[in-house]
């Protein structure tokens, strides 16, 4: 179908929270399809693999029939080129993600004139919410319920837990 | 068509600007139909009357097949229910709007959760504009060329050079 | 007790939300006494009487031992002085309450230097919540559960459907 | 005493400046004891041995009898409970302290729910002040006058003008 | 002499406080002549008329020999245009100021490419300071020292405790 | 001429951009001198040596007489004192600017009160353009135009793509 609207959410899911999964839901009920892309950036340390990351994302989103999960690396304007999407989506917390993401969404604009970045406040409950925060708690034992999905929460505190 | 995409894009448009215009386009290639919906608020004293913001918008939106342009007064969900949109479209042109957006999504979210917000940054060269600018501007007599679209210029220069 | 603490948690609470009752409660928890100061400024258009406000503060929290209620009117740091109390205490709900609080924190620590200004973050639930925010939702028949506090729902409800 | 209300201000303190001195005397003004916690996180590269840090604070508070400065490890509410804390006082010195430091208040509300967060704001002449830049001026041989407490300016120059 | 640099340092200035004494000392340093420009704005309420603006301004600032006051109505760049300035000085005090002032100065220099806007940080001790807080401290007869220049103090507290 | 007006305008320009220039240019046509001075900091991993980085703005800036390139390492403020400037000149591109600017500029102010820190606002075409930004595109082989000054575009893909 050439008019059907493909979205990418982009991030490093390390490992993937529950704010991450109401982007996904709330992006998935509007757009077509859902494209889920893992950076695998070389350079920067992620806790996960990513092949970890993408089986934690399949696994919390196997209900979604209309999202799928791939990595990427490299640019990604050109990933977005390759699967055909229109439109980024990215979930924004907070007033300090704002700039940064605005700079981010200006420069990709430019490289890739056809694809508009959309910005999906997250909710209140997850406003504090990100992958480091996660990592924190599961380094100290903490509960991650409500933070992670229920799928991924052992998969998370198995591997924190030993560093 | 039952999966028909609907976005509303809520404002005052008083009156219509550029930066207005550059979300309208990109909502309109990304929904299946966009509905400016027109403030029409009592209290709160617009230059222009309802009739003629929706006048012009339609004037400027003439081109663009899937838009179109309504008043409403009374509460926003409402109107969004009423002519069965899922998605609210809003533009951001800096940091200060943001967190007044945000509470304006979160209530609404509270009011009606099927309908999310979505917000688009506006392009770097409207960042500054917004329709009191425009307004202080026609007011002085100064060029509004790029900042309304050229078929309402007119109206508004001879709207506000005369008060 | 020659060292008893006492706070003064100044407002116009017009009307009192579940954000108010939260810093009360944290605020109770932690200072001998607790008085809520609700601010009864003629200049100002409230849309509750100071007595309707106060009236409903004393019944949000009858169970709160520690807590007692009372109007001022003129300058803050007098009515400190007068209650003999050694702390303001303050909501803070995002980041654009920030520097209009830090502007006043400083005011009156210059006029009052005894008495400091202590903040204390809102739950994020209640990160969007406002009186401004009840007002409009009441005044369309919005639902107020968890907005306000349950004892005031009914009286908020009556007054502001018939504006 | 039971109702005895302890505070805990953490921090890394390398060094402790006089904007730290300020939250120090005003916090002991209000609360029955302030314990000054001295982050010893070894992954952290510290300028100062957690040693030299309690040390400095030890002599800088000298005077504040209910003041008592401790090393610490490991996560802050686990601290905190340990020393039957019902509170931490923070300094906030800017609005881009915010997010982060309400961020952190909202994860530690989360993982020990009797223990708020207090943020008092700074002194205007101390809102350029932290470790970093007492760092960077000593290391220049720049006047610390006014930027350290008297007591352990002769201790931090030593120390890095050699560096 | 042609490339004599002239500022125009515009405001309400009402009154004229410490904070503005110093943007206009600081710009008296750099530029040749600093033209003080005090806004005539009829629509806006001012409590001190135009003329009583000015000649509180035309005391503080007797003794700098390159600084002159002169009211003005209409727009800004007209005003610059008028009196030869190529630069606009305008104090910053804190965040909040800034995306207003940003967006001010990109309508001003679209108008006027010729001219450019400078800010000037205030001073730390003056970060606070604004006319309005001087009109609130001096209505309860607070002390003014420090807040608005000597000279004009009395002036100050006159008109104000009357109202 | 003991008159002169120097302004520095110090960064670390890896490499050069539009943004830059454009503050460059504005600063030269206020100030009898600008001094672009380029920040040699061994600690920090630039991606042009200091020789490159002089080399380049030298070559951007060779039509506007009034402006020269120097490095610098060690404190800005001796680099300040060494030249005779009164003036330190930044540009501001957004908010996240702010702060940490406004920290510098009280701390260069302490420790050399003769020095004033003037900020202009970027054109908003740039505000999304910084030398990391232009780094990241010439990695990918994007296009530079409008980036970066032409004189040096070259350069910039030429070593970038090779990393």
């Amino acid at each position: 179908m050439n008019n059907m609207k493909i979205a990418v959410y982009p991030g490093s899911f390390d490992p993937v929270t529950c704010g991450h999964m109401d982007v996904i839901e709330r992006a998935a009920g509007v757009f077509d399809k859902v494209i889920v892309a893992v950076l695998n950036n070389s350079e920067k340390n992620a806790t996960f693999s990513a092949d970890e990351r993408v089986e934690m994302l399949e696994r919390a989103t196997v209900e979604l029939k209309n999202v799928e999960t791939r990595a990427f690396s490299g640019l990604l304007v050109e990933f977005v080129r390759e699967v055909g999407a229109s439109v980024i989506v990215k979930g924004l917390r907070a007033m300090t993600d704002f700039e940064q993401e605005f700079q981010q969404a200006h420069i990709n604009k430019r490289m890739e004139p056809t694809c508009d970045t959309f910005f999906l406040p997250t909710k209140q409950m997850h406003s504090f919410l990100s992958s480091s925060v996660v990592r924190e708690i599961a380094r100290y034992n903490g509960d991650l319920t409500g933070l992670v999905p229920d799928e991924v929460q052992e998969k998370v505190i198995d591997k924190l837990s030993k560093i």
